[in-house]
């Protein structure tokens, strides 16, 4: 009951924006607080007047724009972090080169041809192969729900289009996205394996626009590789409708190339631990993103939010005892950046304390994950007080994911957190041309900053053992 | 009191969709009714129950398609039309032909070009001249007012193209469109006056999505005709940014074409009055939509609703005293059809009662706003009960505006009257890509027929006489 006191009043002074700089007044109670309180709640104050994080989110899609592996503006990134890394003050700053084929969107289109001509909103998958120089034509399959397509048998797509025009589910914590992507990344193969020459999918979005959404695709071995691309939602729906009255034919163009000997790179920048500084704490954002949006939410903001974070621990007069490292990953979108980074440091793992990705946009965050066996440990006891003013619970449930490009060290036995953010609108935006600058909101992402202080001060600042605690 | 009572009442039948055929149980009061009461009630509860304009709407935008003026889509809208007609049962069905020249998007892109390269979501305006094969290529001039263009010295933007970047704000009766669209239909004309090359405007929308808006636009006498676009939201925001840390370059490329032969059409039917069939009333919609969406909120939604409106009444055993007549106008978007009806119909103009079109879209009506001087006619005292259930209020003001195809014969003396949607969401998708039918709501779509049919009927049935009430 007291914790909820403590909550409601903290709340209201956060909406008034001037949050008290320790919430201990008389009438609450007088909690026997941790060492690393103090610091944490002041941080986590700060961070919620601090726009650093906007700057850099800022300029980042502003300034640079775009950031797709082997772009001209994916370089240029490369140079933006370096020196916002010494901007900020951060040291050891590391640019970690690793081979990474480069795929580049040509011209592209896909209509309707009969039973009349309509352009339809397409774009094409990330890795996809092009069509011929003449496109294909050719009539179309519908299948409603991805299972239509796996319960096809073989041969029945002869020569046809397989369009899959399955929805995808709007969900507080994004689970709807593994649930409707596997259409996107195995569907091409799937359709292929049934004699398929093309495939197109509904966008893998909770909007109900007709911008089209990519993301990445994968071939499986031994299988004809077809071009694929998704549709707007809205042109799936009509082909449903069309295709239940009659025959439906679609052309389909596309244009893409590969470059095998492009590169790519994880970029760091530490703040370095006060006394156990090999001890290190993994985080960051992409600074890749999707050709077609200026990628604020996936994954500018990620970048900002970890950056800012970090950099109002640097700022401290005593950093704590533990290093930060913040990693701007550089191949999320192109099939992971996470294997570079985890082969690059093998010989280190064991030094890497915990690891986390904020890579779900700039919504607030509504839940912290921490890894398992930890959450009662007595170091995290104040976390529950210090989450309660930006609406944050601390979840009983451990982190099962730390984020993308954190899967190989995680599976290499690094432990992770999760900061959950909403998803609600997350995957209207996600990979489209909508991924803009506009579509970040500046409260929230404060609050994420806000919570990853907190969260990073506590565990810098602590001996904590997250890999004994698990046993 | 009482009539608030029975607008809660009735209000809550049609939550449950199951409306009481006349709403007068024995607590209500038992108003003295005018002789059309019973039959307007009669038929708004059975239009809550009819899905005619739901199978008009989605045939028109699934098996027709877009149907912009002197396209393929369009010549087949029209023999929809004439079938339409006559399978609901409509007579005296006419094609009006009328010359209208006919304007084609060809291939067209924006992109910036310097500081670095990026492709701009953007639209050809209607009417626009092309640019040259090889583009335009120049500096921008950023304006985040149309006002600011205006002020902008002769000579000042030589060589330059303009950019016109003002918000339109969103309100319920979107008079936000107006004091926005100048941008769109003059700034060309404008920016060319002061020495432009070329002219974008952010788009006029209420949304913040990138999918660009396009719409007519005008040039005027004896000032050079430059090449005219829409931009994304996003875009112009982006471009703003740049704009304020340097110079901009932008690259443009049109190919639209004009063919000055070619024609449309008005089409109508009538529902023929039983004792007065010399008088009509005057309503429709317009056929012909822009090119990159199915054109479904504008305006086959309206030609859905009025169309099935005027149906009911023709279902009746007993016509009302007056003729409907149901237009499906053929140029509203490319520069009206309302002028060629006016000049078609010159001799009869007299006959017209009353003139309404259905042109916002499929959301909810709020308010009828009657001809000049009617309101209190002892004929619509009952309109405010009848009206009540579908949460309708019967304005106090006079209807200054009945559409846009009806502004020619409002011109010369034929009364209008204006059944208000809302547009609070009209504008985020309206003359964009995301003119599709999923937007349509069937349930705001019946209610739209109910309060069509109520008001038809009511004034087919009576004698008033709306020019005589204006003096």
């Amino acid at each position: 009951m007291r914790r909820q006191l403590l909550a409601l009043a903290a709340g209201f002074a956060l909406l008034a924006n001037s949050l008290p700089a320790a919430a201990q007044g008389p009438a609450l109670a007088q909690t026997p607080r941790q060492p690393t309180y103090e610091t944490a709640a002041a941080l986590r104050d700060k961070a919620l007047q601090d726009d650093t994080a906007w700057k850099l989110t800022e300029s980042l899609t502003t300034d640079i724009g775009h950031r797709l592996v082997g772009s001209p503006g994916m370089a240029r990134a490369k140079d933006w972090a370096v020196k916002t890394f010494e901007d900020l003050g951060f040291t050891n700053i590391k640019v970690e080169e690793f081979p990474k084929p480069s795929w580049t969107r040509g011209a592209e289109s896909a209509s309707i041809v009969a039973p009349y001509e309509w352009s339809l909103a397409m774009i094409g998958l990330g890795g996809s192969v092009p069509t011929p120089a003449k496109g294909i034509e050719a009539e179309i399959v519908v299948f409603p729900a991805y299972a239509d397509l796996l319960a096809a048998p073989e041969g029945s797509l002869k020569g046809k289009i397989a369009v899959v025009t399955a929805p995808m589910t709007r969900t507080l914590d994004g689970a709807g996205y593994s649930a409707a992507g596997i259409a996107r990344r195995s569907g091409p193969s799937e359709a292929a394996k049934r004699g398929a020459v093309a495939y197109l999918v509904r966008s893998i979005s909770t909007s109900d626009l007709r911008s089209p959404h990519t993301g990445g695709t994968s071939y499986a071995e031994g299988v004809p590789k077809i071009p694929a691309a998704a549709i707007g939602v809205p042109d799936a729906e009509l082909i449903e409708k069309l295709a239940a009255k009659g025959p439906v034919k679609i052309k389909l163009n596309m244009a893409s190339t590969v470059n095998e000997k492009a590169v790519a790179w994880n970029i760091s920048g530490d703040i370095v631990g006060s006394s156990r500084p090999e001890e290190v704490i993994i985080i960051g954002g992409h600074l890749d993103s999707w050709d077609v949006g200026t990628g604020a939410i996936d994954d500018a903001s990620g970048i900002g939010i970890t950056t800012a974070a970090a950099k109002l621990i640097g700022d401290l007069p005593r950093h704590p005892a533990r290093t930060i490292r913040v990693v701007m990953w550089g191949s999320e979108e192109r099939g992971g950046s996470g294997d570079a980074f985890e082969r690059m440091h093998r010989d280190n793992l064991a030094n890497f304390v915990v690891a986390s990705e904020s890579d779900l946009g700039a919504d607030s965050i509504y839940a912290l994950m921490l890894p398992k066996g930890s959450v009662r440990a007595p170091q995290f006891a104040d976390l529950p007080a210090l989450m309660a003013p930006l609406k944050i619970m601390v979840s009983r449930d451990p982190a099962l994911f730390g984020g993308a490009d954190t899967s190989e060290i995680q599976a290499a036995g690094v432990p992770v957190f999760n900061l959950r953010q909403s998803a609600l609108r997350y995957f209207d935006l996600h990979h489209s041309p909508d991924d803009t600058l506009d579509k970040v909101d500046p409260i929230q992402l404060k609050q994420n900053v806000a919570a990853w202080v907190v969260v990073l001060w506590v565990i810098a600042d602590s001996d904590i053992d997250f890999r004994a605690l698990a046993k």
